[in-house]
């Protein structure tokens, strides 16, 4: 089949997945949870066969290690599934229902999307991740991961679609772009009236070439150059923590922090107490330092590399963080105004003035008081699950849920009115 | 000024609207609409230039008739921008609030756009209606009206902007692109970063332009090919009633209806009743008779054109409609997802079964049962107000009020947490 047969396909089968009742879609997931873990050799011997080619085309070892699957990894995917299966149906709910003077009654109805596209990158667990949320949220999914990926990709929505017939549903409820090539994303970006939403996550390159080249609506996730803003009234010993854990619990996700901005009245105290816990004792434990970019009034008082412009406005996902020493709140808005993707910020003040400035002000997807970035997630917001995190405005902001990938529509009922 | 440096003024002056209360905000529009009142020989002035080139360019007189403002008219607008002022702030409502087992306080905060941007064509109270709802729900608006009312939007945007000077508030809160080429509107769409919604309201082509466009987050508005079904389990006065006040009392907005699809049951009895009340007692009462365009069903039945495959898939705007005769409700859903822009339908049945079928399955902004398509509008529905009627299923869909204007962020309150 072609890309355009596989969403064509995808948009026929969306009527019927989008009144599915809760019961039978929890049925269907089950049964694809069962078929993943009936066809662990299968999907595992497609994985050797990814990794030999990423080994041969000389993949690094982190890469390496996103795209290697074993028996845990696929039992881990397959109780991911169960989990999807235990959350609540967003789809039916009546969101508002108002009654008119002229007696209809207008209910507000949360409806699916319709077929949602979904571009990913190397790690194979998305895909059951992302077709087990679609189908929960009444949507048919068309899905495109990596090419190093494609065939475990494609051994796991084997092993789902049969799950599906086993429940006598269409297999076409969850699908696959057929090659890896440009020219299949690109056709997912474009297929106006077919792809209902399409959702890219992965690097600054696969969303920027989504907001370029997509027709279709879309929703950028991902890209968090985040920022922690150390204020003078600040607890020194908790931004320290909050500091710490935002740069260095895990480095290469959205949600950590790439530049740390502080009050000039407390950075000779706290710029020491950064480069020590960050650097120095980081390396006596044996863990990689971090690298300090400064900004020449933090290079006056403590070492590191000199910072370049370009180091405000990078996501190194890395163990590197952007410092800047700022006169007071409203420079510390202002330097993320101009600089951060609308991710996720934090302050760290005793000070209830700043922190209202400061959550008014920064217009990001979520804006911390005295706590880490790193709780940017679906799981930690409470929403059982996310299929990415938007940077955008439009329609859903910050981790999506089931909820997220819905739309709404009306359903009036009258008795013959007319206007 | 160019547009990008008008895009540029915008989006520097968004902060301080965002942040904006709304004692301030209602201010500003009672100073607004007094000021449009003061402006009114200004306004009417650059309103008899625009029509004179009209008509020396020979536009028609309906037209003449949306471009031309008088004393009443503009009274009318500032009443508009009056009423705006008495709605509820949608800013700064808690949407949601979760309290996390680690003491994290998650608030959803309800948030303005930002920069909102509005192309829209000759009327030009849609200029002083887009600036009062954009104020009042915390956006900047950038506008772009139709070159036909270039001098008098602008007489327009200029007395607004003379109202909030006299409130000691930037002009810059409303907007006006300088020229009327399509470049303007070109830089409109491309504005990454500058533009956080545009919403084009108009006729299918400047919809099309956008969808292919547009890279900025983009609303559908207003194409309505909307359709009614008349069921067999309909009665057939009721349905009468609705029809003719879904196709005649005004054909020429989105929500007027332009299909009738008639169960095969009915028909022999319907058809005729419908030919009556459309064509013959309409030229009797000397009003313009409804042309009807028939599939070869209905034109056994009652006289009419026949109709081209293009019928079903054409917004007529006019006293046309497209009558096909379906088996049952099953056919009558299936059709509309054929060739339904996703507007509005409605189904007339005093069957629960085909009533639930038809709400369930038809995948439209709006989905009426015994009632009339004419009711999808911001004030019918409650809204208070309307800026357009999306017919996309991202972020908004139908009637678009204050609310549907703005976006949320997620307010974080902790006491030092760390993942």
């Amino acid at each position: 089949m072609t890309t355009r047969e596989v969403l064509q396909a995808a948009k026929a089968a969306a009527g019927a997945l989008a009144v599915l009742g809760s019961e039978e879609k929890n049925r269907a997931l089950l049964a694809m949870a069962e078929a993943l873990t009936g066809a662990q050799e299968d999907i595992l011997q497609a994985n050797r066969e990814d990794l030999e080619k990423a080994a041969a085309n000389g993949m690094p070892d982190v890469m390496m290690d996103r795209l290697r699957l074993d028996a845990d990894r696929i039992a881990g995917m397959a109780r991911g599934i169960r989990e999807v299966a235990e959350l609540p149906d967003p789809v039916g709910a009546v969101i508002s229902r108002i009654e008119r003077p002229n007696g209809l009654v207008i209910d507000k109805v949360r409806v699916p999307m319709g077929v949602v596209a979904m571009i990913y990158e190397s790690r194979p667990n998305v895909t059951s991740d992302a077709a087990a949320l679609a189908l929960k949220s009444g949507n048919v999914c068309v899905l495109r991961g990596g090419k190093e990926a494609f065939g475990s990709s494609s051994a796991i929505v084997q092993a789902l679609r049969a799950g599906l017939r086993r429940e006598g549903l269409p297999e076409t409820f969850v699908n696959m772009v057929p090659d890896t090539s440009r020219a299949g994303a690109n056709e997912l970006m474009t297929a106006v009236g077919l792809v209902d939403l399409l959702i890219p996550r992965g690097g600054a390159g696969l969303i920027r070439a989504c907001v370029e080249q997509a027709r279709v609506p879309c929703i950028q996730t991902g890209t968090g150059i985040c920022h922690i803003y150390v204020d003078a009234a600040a607890d020194l010993g908790m931004a320290l923590n909050i500091l710490d854990n935002a740069k260095t619990s895990r480095p290469s996700v959205c949600n950590a922090a790439e530049v740390c901005l502080v009050h000039r009245q407390v950075a000779p105290v706290f710029l020491p107490m950064l480069a020590e816990r960050l650097t120095t004792a980081r390396a006596a434990a044996g863990k990689p330092p971090v690298e300090l970019r400064l900004d020449p009034a933090a290079a006056a008082i403590i070492p590191g590399t000199p910072a370049g412009e370009a180091d405000f406005d990078t996501e190194f996902l890395d163990y590197i963080l952007a410092v800047r020493v700022v006169a007071d709140v409203r420079e510390a808005i202002a330097h993320i105004a101009a600089h951060s993707t609308h991710h996720s910020e934090a302050i760290v003040t005793g000070d209830a003035g700043a922190a209202g400035l400061f959550t008014a002000s920064v217009d990001s997807a979520a804006v911390y008081v005295n706590a880490s970035t790193r709780f940017t997630d679906g799981g930690e917001f409470g929403l059982g699950c996310e299929i990415g995190i938007s940077t955008q405005k439009l329609h859903a902001r910050g981790p999506m849920g089931l909820e997220e990938l819905t739309s709404y529509k009306y359903v009036i009922r009258g008795s013959g009115q007319i206007r």
